[in-house]
Order: C-alpha cells, then structure tokens, then sequence
C-alpha cells in the first residue's frame, strides 16, 4: 500500500513536464496550442475548457518564458545583422498587451483586482473594465527594446488600446523601463469598431506613405504581424490566452 | 536497491510525455520547434544537435500526428464552411512533400534505402539522391483530399520537385489515393535556382490570372503559405525536420 503510494508521487511528479505543474492527461491541448500559435486555429473567443488548466500552468510557469526568449533571442539576432540607413525613419514596431507589458499578475494574484482599482482609482478618476489589462510587469519585449534602442532603431508602440486611455499607458510603459519612442499609436474613436488586422495595417500604411521603413515587428496576435506593410520582418510572441482577429 | 531501480523505471516511463519515448532533459527543443513552426526562426539548415533525438520522437510518435490531425480537421471545417461557385475555378491547393506524401518511412526504416533504390529503379532506369523522396504512403492530407474533393474543390499540387519526376510522383500520388486532380505543377528548368517562395508565388499568381480562386492552401513550409496569391486561407502542416525558404 505504501509502495504504491510513493509510485503514484514519483508518477505524479515525473509526468510534469510540458509545463510547470500540468501533468499531461488530454496532449490534444498541445496540439490546439501549437495549431493556435501557427494560426491554423482562428477567432477562437475562449480557451477549450479542456485546456483552461493547460494554458494556465503554461502562462505561469516556465515554457512561456523559454518560448518567449527564443523570440526575443531571434529578433535581437536578425535586428543586429541590419545596417540602419540612420535617418530616423529606420523603425520597429511593438505591440502593446503581452508583447511589450504583461497583464499576467492579474491572473496569478487573487487580490490583484483590488490591487488594479486601487491604483488606477488615483491615475483615471474612474473605473472602468478594462483596467485590469493595466497592470505591468517587465517583460521579454523589454530586452528586445533595450538592444533595439542603442542601435538606432526607432520604436513604435502599436496598440488597439482606445485613446482615452493613453496616460494610463504612457505611465505604465515609462514604469516598466520603456522610457523613449518615436511614437505611440492608440486608436481612434473613429476607428473604433475596424478590426485589429486593418487598423494595424492602415497605421503601418501611414508609417511607411510618411518615408519610415518597417524593418520588424514584434506581437503576440497574428494580426499584428499580418497585413500591409507588416515589415520586413515579423516575429510572433506566444498566447495562447486570446485571438483578436 | 530494487526499490532504487523500480523507481528510476517508474520516473523513466512517466518522463515521457511530450512525445513518445523522448525524455525532456532539454526542454529547449520544444522552444526552439515552436519557433520554427512559428516563423520566428528562419533558413535554418540543420537541427540543433540538441534536438535531434527530440525530433526524431515527434515525427515518428503520437505528437506529430495529434498536431497534424487537427491542422487538417480546421482546414476540413474551413472548407466545409465556403460556397463554391462551382465553374472549375474553385481552387485548393496542397504541397506534397511533408503535406500529401510523406517519406518519415524513410527515416523509420534502417533498411528503406535499399527499398527506394529496387523500387524506383525500374521506375526510372536511373538513380538518384533525390529518390529517398518517394518512399510514400497515405497521410492527413488525404483525409482532406478526400473531403475536399466531392465538395467541388479543383485540386492543384504545387511542388518544387523537378519536371523531370512527373511520373515518380504521378505513380505515388496514386498509390497513395491521390486519384484525381486538376493541375500537377512541377518545378521547370528554368525555376530551377529559384527560392520557394518566389517559385511558388509565381505559379500562383498564373492560377489567379487565368481566372482561378485559390480558396485554400495547405503546407508544411512557410514558403508554401507566404507570397503572393496564397489563397483565402491558409494552414500549416508542423515540420521540424528542414526548411525550404
């Protein structure tokens, strides 16, 4: 009885591998993963409940992280190997919300909403739903910005974020070390409504009719990297959280 | 002592989980293949040494084929969901290698080379290095084939094999229940030299210019779904094992 016990903890602890804490039963969640991450899977609006426990142990432990690194390990590589023509028009753009700032705190702290209201309560003098996205930590995309800034890259943060709440960004951005930029694009209210992909695509059309050169482009949706103008090249931090098409 | 060894049994058994029989020491590998199905790591020319074993168990293991299985139920879905005209100009294109045909028998077999060789050589009269290539059989692509096909999808393979193995292809096509289809494209002399992507976008965009609708495309490469006149969607097949840009 006791043997078969330990067997079962030795069981128990061996399985855990994928990700931090999740002991494989369904690997189809892989599979969903990988197709959802690859862009076979599209406007999915929520997790397969199957796999809620699945992404919550890959956001929070460490095969994100390693996932994440890798990318930003690449686009480090790719960015030095450019020669910047030094104009001011040699740009890079980053996306926003898990990209550039993370909202993952929310999700691993119980009390974190109170936290988010309390502090916003003071920045906004009112609450709103969407605050809870506020809270930052730093990040993955913080390396890659801070190797982009020094080789004369410059930054442009690209977000679906409403303009009501550009202050709110300003002091959550320069709170979590990105400090400069050559711009920061929210959207309109007149493009409120318009799709991430066309939005996106039609601030990157301006960038590019106003002389600027795309040179990369970091996110963690597939529209943000997809569409007109995407830049040379693109490159694709993991969610599998949320699909904003 | 035997107590020692039923537990390193037990922690061996249940390490596997990712993919059979591979044992995560490096987790790492999973990094760097999401990555690569990603597009985030790109012309690269080999597998990290590292990860080769990893590779190896992916393909040849459950994972693999989980991964594709779903690729090909949302392409199956996707097309399900269209209205097709239906004047013949309702296009679907597939790769072959890695997508309708596969050669992982080559790699599972020690003995599969001497199999090619008797086989093809009284195909062709001739050997050559290529002809690993053609050790085939069926594959989820046909399970989408075989949907597509009474839905009213004209079928285009799109490869960048040469002309000069029309006919190798043609009589593995057919053995493996690929039995109809509207169009065979072979990569021409004067292609050769031509990257994938630019080859692939050309044929395309002559499909499209004679009136063609290419609904969707199904690949296992990059350079399969990138380009010019990719199709309305796209999906990609996972392949860890090479990279053709």
């Amino acid at each position: 009885m006791r043997l078969a016990a330990l067997l079962l903890f030795f069981a128990t602890v061996f399985a855990i591998s994928r990700v931090d804490g999740y002991i494989e039963q369904d690997v189809d969640c892989l599979s969903w993963h990988l197709a959802v991450e690859t862009n076979n899977v599209r406007n999915w609006k929520l997790v397969p409940e199957e796999c809620e426990q699945y992404v919550g142990h890959y956001m929070l432990g460490k095969q994100y992280r390693k996932d994440f690194k890798i990318v930003a390990n690449n686009t480090i590589e790719y960015a030095k190997s450019l020669t910047l023509v030094g104009d001011g028009k040699d740009i890079w753009i980053f996306d926003i919300d898990k990209t550039t700032l993370s909202n993952l705190p929310y999700y691993a702290r119980s009390d974190a909403i109170w936290l988010i209201l309390g502090h916003y309560h003071t920045m906004t003098q009112s609450l709103t739903s969407g605050l809870w996205r506020e809270l930052c930590h730093q990040y993955r995309g913080l390396c890659v910005y801070q190797t982009l800034l020094p080789l004369g890259f410059k930054i442009v943060f690209l977000t679906g974020t409403a303009e009501r709440f550009k202050y709110i960004r300003i002091f959550n951005l320069k709170a979590a070390g990105y400090h400069t930029w050559e711009k920061l694009i929210l959207k309109e209210e007149a493009d409120q409504g318009t799709s991430a992909l066309v939005y996106k695509s039609k601030k990157r059309t301006e960038l590019v009719d106003s002389g600027c050169r795309i040179l990369g482009n970091l996110g963690d949706q597939w529209s943000d990297i997809l569409g007109d103008n995407s830049g040379n090249r693109t490159f694709k931090v993991p969610d599998p959280m949320y699909y904003i098409g």
